[in-house]
């Protein structure tokens, strides 16, 4: 759908995401925030350690560390995991992050075998985790992001957690989306996280910050955690500008998930009513779902364009392909959704309706 | 020394290094440069790619590459010649930073073995890089640093360079300090790193920078590269704040080197006529130098303290310990030696020599 994907966002209004920011309004964001202290150096100072106390709290964990990626962190998660087991093994969904977009980093680099939980296109469940059996460590990424975000029962969450702890398997939280879950689950972030024995988040998702990542668990964890980040070339010699960014962005989102997530919910519900299209989950959990179509593919996308021109709207995001060659959309509501008029969205919704209904289709 | 180190940072004039520059100048500067580009994803776009190829071409490399971390950069480096000749094993200077400040990440990640090449306490020579015969690569720090920035003579370097390329083995720079010494060879960058495979440059030393590195070479091996990078979780999601700063400081002092490099020289002349005090080197090949001294250590702090209160001046940085437990200052000249009435230094000097001579020793 190039046509579409390069025309969407010159339109006034988009549903998907955060608006875009150019780097000087971002800087100059942080900038007023006064921040007349000297910086962070190797990880010391107010700056970082304030933030990294703020979020440990947070999640009630004893100790957080700020990391410049999620994909350092959870592999430092994950091999500190399996160091302390003697057992070079982890189990995770197969559409993980580290599976499919890290260039099979945990087993470069650290020489960690995975165990693919369940299928691809579903949540793995208590029974999928048999085959973990034997293994360091398991990763649950809540919300599955590769699969429009889904979400295990909180009591089915409850008991994976019981199996792993029973069998003395550390469990990780994948929780780069995890304020974006608890309107959902009805928890705090700490709830949450009790049931995990380490947590990574995102501060560049959800809250669109530049960058940067967060790793959070008990004190000896923490302490490997931190000699495994220089190790990795993460102990950087100034994190501020992340960290800054991280928490301006975290302090004004957070409370706005729930918002997120409702905005989310509405959308999906009125694309489902269009015969030949479907959302993933059908009832999304989280503030992103997927959106899949089974009427003809030019069609969608000059509908979609007819749309654009009308409404000065784009209603969904750029397509991208899944696993089995399916064209999908992965949207997420954020800051630019609330800026749109309900009502405008609703009629450009039946407009689309009505488009993908002609014979002439393209 | 505390009592100098708690006491020097509040003096007016400094001579070491950069200003200390808050986190909102820091900031206020880079926005100043009206960046309204909406900055880089994953290491594409504009702002990353156009300064990576200014490096490129300042150091007549096919491609370079922007690395949040020095420490990263190396390791990636070192991996990719080990694995282009399934060799697991490089030589480098025993002070070398991967030997001294990573925690060892090149063996716990990368399972690659170390041959320390000559002694720790000077340059090796191509003498010693007989024990080398059989790595896979060989790392030259440029200057050396924990040696107070000590060089080989060019005709040295270039023949050590040649052993390497004879023998197939990979000869790497550790530029970290790559422009402070241009000056002393009187070479370009490009005509130093035709003599190695690849390189990494660092921007918050010299440069004064906020962050960040770029590794340089064949555009094979920086394609190998790229790939290691997201696996050391590096591939970062935004890394303009870094990358900005990273061309705004190059660009300033890149001219300013030569400057940094004379006033080491002028400093560390007046120093060594001080009974007791000798740099290392004797005369600096760049802007730094190591301060050791035979003199009493309470006298000389008493002695440093009386010039910070008679001149409002830090003659020195904090001192430190080596790895024989002896005291020293760590002296880099940078943009502060600038603000300082040279006569006024000449005269701190004159007092400092003055008060180390006095009887009533504390």
């Amino acid at each position: 759908m190039h046509r579409y994907q390069s025309q969407r966002t010159q339109a006034s209004f988009q549903l998907h995401g955060h608006p875009g920011i150019s780097m000087r309004d971002s800087l100059q964001t942080y900038v007023n925030l006064e921040q007349s202290a000297p910086g962070d150096a190797y990880g010391s100072g107010a700056i970082i350690n304030d933030f990294e106390h703020e979020i440990a709290l947070e999640l009630g964990k004893q100790q957080a560390n700020f990391f410049p990626s999620g994909t350092m962190a959870q592999q430092v998660a994950l091999r500190i995991a399996c160091d302390n087991r003697a057992i070079a093994r982890v189990a995770y969904h197969p559409l993980c992050h580290l599976q499919i977009h890290e260039q099979q980093g945990l087993k470069h680099l650290h020489r960690i075998d995975s165990v693919l939980l369940g299928e691809p296109n579903r949540l793995f469940s208590l029974q999928d985790l048999q085959s973990a059996e034997g293994v360091a460590a398991v990763l649950f990424e809540l919300p599955q992001r590769e699969i429009g975000g889904q979400l295990p029962a909180w009591d089915e969450l409850q008991k994976m957690s019981d199996w792993c702890r029973q069998r003395g398997i550390h469990s990780h939280l994948d929780g780069a989306r995890l304020f974006e879950i608890l309107a959902y689950y009805k928890k705090t972030a700490a709830q949450v996280c009790a049931l995990f024995d380490s947590v990574y988040i995102s501060f560049y998702k959800g809250f669109g910050g530049v960058s940067g990542a967060i790793l959070a668990a008990d004190r000896g964890f923490m302490d490997s955690a931190k000699l495994w980040k220089r190790r990795h070339g993460g102990d950087i010699f100034q994190l501020y500008p992340y960290v800054v960014s991280a928490q301006y962005n975290y302090r004004l989102r957070r409370d706005k998930m729930p918002l997120y997530w409702k905005n989310a919910l509405s959308l999906a519900e009125q694309l489902n009513q269009i015969p030949g299209i479907s959302t993933v989950p059908k009832k999304p959990v989280s503030n992103m779902f997927h959106v899949y179509f089974t009427v003809d593919r030019g069609l969608l996308e000059a509908s979609l364009i007819e749309v654009l021109q009308k409404y000065d709207l784009a209603l969904l995001p750029g397509s991208r392909y899944d696993r089995d060659n399916r064209e999908y959309f992965e949207f997420w509501a954020g800051d630019q959704f609330s800026a749109v008029d309900p009502e405008v969205v609703t009629q450009a919704i039946c407009f689309l309706a009505a488009a993908l209904k002609r014979e002439d289709a393209i």
